[in-house]
């Protein structure tokens, strides 16, 4: 019989990630009955609540905020220990003392988005009307459903305008989103690797993955968790698809090429024999340990339903007619998932509403993943950007 | 609760596929103990069996033959009536009467790998020494051990010298190795859409594909057949990853774009509201209907330790020192599994090796399957390349 080795058992940290999920170790902005968020989907969501994390401090005008949203399977642990993995924040080499999201300087918040599982309500979380969780009664959510509770948290948090708002990937979406529905409250937006649309190919891969935890049988309709069971495998291989998608080509053959795993000559077998293989098996079973598959198929979902055009009868340049807000635009030349076509369609598009806009293609070959990598130039526009953002608004003054 | 839908229940033709499995519909070339193949791995395999398909006459002289190698997922039903499936051969655009492999012309013969499912020796197959289906017991088998297995069949069939060796991707691959492997019986080769080695990112792609199925508990550690099991949304999740890397991100914009199936407005649930959704789920379904789980395992795993070079302490061009066979390589612009970069360096090599070799770069927003599709631009010039090499090979005089 071959040897075929394929992922490990269970999910590690099964149990703190469940204590996470309603009771986060985040601050929680709770929000009753009488604060329903509004959802595209027709739902009034209520009560809900918002998990989030804050780091330095806001000035006494109140003008120096910056709101990060958090990419598919990021959360609100920007940079600080993350309670369930244990590692550093996944942003750790943008915000922070000196930073170009600098915490001396500015007051950075992000949040878990809803539909997440770190502490927002989403599908793992306990519907108050049952006292089961959520699972698939959870009604699905949109990019501008995210958005719109994040905006009922800086209301709650006293925040009338946002200094800047920053993301990357799904984080770029929702900035982007934020500023179009609210643009008298977002005085700058950096928007990272994204776009105001999710091609074909892309709703392809995320189907691909929701077809993966489907296929598993022990997600179970959705009602993994009534069954103590867990879609892990399925969740993992979604993953994997997803994971290429992050690194380019050129990223994969400078990390790996053909080099064998521990070994020279191949086994003739299923085995890991390539470091490629071991390495998006790791990646594949250790995000399952942190994450909700649930949730996966949600904020995918939202992913897909993006298109902020299409509520402008087509014309993206609509949503942000007038708009004062300066904007940052970032792509990266390797980055397949958001090519800089789709960045350029977003800098035409402010071009044509007489908006105040800057574009870098930045030269990497790390792909999508490049915006959460240590890429200096990346470093160094951001923190230009937010440097002369801030003279315009005042902010050198605050310090 | 949200509707849910997923891949279809079991495989339809399951039967006839089991059938085709040890007693095909097409012609078999039977290999007995005293004629074991010799595998890469070190396994002499005996008996085995390859099945095949011909079309067209064989000459007096025996010179007109042209050997089709067919891709992963493939077989040897070129251009007539799948036995399973019902529907035309997988490259009838290329071989007919008239078309550029012009059966009125050439002696046509495609036969299935070793390690496939369609009547050659596989996973699928009765191991005679145990009256049982192989399964994970079969040996690993390589690019270069299926070139071995069909110079046997050709033997068989008794013919020298192959006018032309024909593949598109791992029928590519193995057209290369053919050459490589026995230069004075290959007087010409068209090698469409392939590589000398596969990439990091392909590797990744494959290792996707494999650990979606052994992920599926109905794989069994891959003895699904003797637990009346079938790991069909294993296998349906990894071919539509192939999938998506089959077809451009321009080809999957141009033929769903972000169009909705049957509606206007999204459904707010987990359906297949997208058209590439509905799309890329029938590839999964149909798929499975005519294939087997162990043989993808296998196939692809083969494809992932094909490297031309290794053999030749890394220089490609030592492969094909010295070779007399004309080649015609052939690569498409919008192609990212088998990019122009890796045509290229093929053409490279054999430069180096001063052998006679023409080169195609085709302009298609058709992605990797445009080898497959009608690209007239393709059908043009590999019809030119036979003519040319015809008239060398004196073959005008035959017809």
């Amino acid at each position: 019989m071959m040897n075929v080795q394929s992922f490990p058992g269970a999910a590690l940290h099964s149990e703190e990630r469940a204590r996470e999920v309603d009771h986060p170790s985040s601050p929680v902005a709770r929000f009753g009955v009488d604060q329903p968020l509004r959802l595209d989907c027709g739902v009034d969501l209520a009560p809900f609540q918002i998990a989030y994390q804050t780091y330095g401090r806001l000035n006494a005008d109140r003008s120096n905020a910056i709101l990060i949203f958090h990419a598919l399977t990021g959360d609100q642990h920007v940079a600080n220990i993350h309670p369930v993995t244990g590692k550093a924040g996944w942003w750790e080499t943008m915000v922070g003392p000196g930073r170009p999201l600098d915490t001396d300087r500015y007051f950075i918040i992000c949040s878990n988005v809803i539909g997440g599982c770190m502490g927002s309500t989403g599908p793992a979380s306990t519907n108050p009307a049952t006292g089961k969780l959520w699972g698939l009664d959870f009604p699905l959510i949109t990019i501008p459903d995210m958005v719109r509770a994040q905006a009922m948290l800086i209301d709650r948090l006293g925040i009338e305008t946002l200094f800047c708002v920053v993301g990357g990937s799904m984080g770029g979406m929702q900035a982007l989103q934020c500023t179009a529905a609210y643009p008298d409250r977002v005085f700058s937006a950096l928007a990272v690797a994204c776009s105001t649309r999710h091609s074909a190919q892309n709703i392809a891969f995320h189907e691909l993955g929701r077809q993966a935890v489907m296929a598993d049988p022990d997600w179970r309709g959705g009602r993994y968790f009534e069954h103590g069971a867990d879609p892990h495998r399925g969740l993992g291989v979604a993953r994997m698809a997803a994971h290429i998608t992050y690194l380019s080509d050129a990223a994969l053959h400078r990390k790996f090429g053909r080099r064998m795993q521990d070994r020279d000559l191949p086994t003739f077998s299923f085995d890991a024999d390539f470091q490629v293989e071991s390495y998006l098996r790791y990646q594949g079973s250790s995000f399952v340990e942190r994450f909700d598959a649930n949730s996966y198929l949600y904020l995918t979902r939202a992913m897909d339903y993006f298109d902020i055009a299409a509520d402008h009868k087509g014309v993206l340049a609509e949503a942000f007619r007038d708009i004062k807000t300066r904007f940052c635009v970032v792509s990266f030349t390797s980055d397949w998932l958001f090519p800089t076509a789709e960045a350029r369609a977003i800098v035409h598009a402010l071009n044509a509403s007489s908006a105040r806009v800057s574009f870098a293609e930045i030269e990497t070959d790390k792909g999508h993943d490049a915006f959460l990598l240590d890429v200096p130039e990346f470093f160094e526009i951001s923190r230009a950007f937010l440097h002369s953002a801030g003279l315009a608004r005042g902010l050198s003054r605050a310090r």
